[in-house]
């Protein structure tokens, strides 16, 4: 099974790389950028032997505890 | 309108922080887990000016020209 983790940065968190972006494209001349937030993605590959609970239990709980820092960040979770 | 952008290693490119992840999650406990690569995402803002071809042409651009190293990396645009 196949899981797939987004990591991003809570609503209201600066996000200075995004800005960063956000202002380098608007130099390089791409109009209409409004605004550019950077986030985290994973890919994990989970053994076959997993059923589909156990295998978004053991993502969920992966992405909660070690991907994302909960004081800053949320986690989606999408296994398949 | 909204865009979001994942950029992700090729496949067969040597992912460290991947591998670094994976063995982190193994010394802590968690099975079943047989890989993990890590990628970018990115979250870009548009203007509600711009029609759903034009913010897509700029998503793709920004994602090929910008965000991502075409060399190592593939990239996959979504725009909503």
């Amino acid at each position: 099974m196949k899981a797939k983790v987004y990591v991003t940065l809570k609503p209201g968190v600066l996000d200075p790389q995004g800005k960063a972006i956000q202002h380098s494209v608007g130099l390089l001349g791409y109009d209409g950028v409004a605004d550019v937030r950077q986030g985290k993605y994973f890919e994990i590959a989970l053994d076959a032997g997993l059923d589909e609970a156990r295998a978004r239990e053991t993502a969920e709980r992966m992405a909660r505890d070690v991907l994302s820092n909960p004081v800053i960040e949320d986690y989606r979770v999408e296994v398949e």
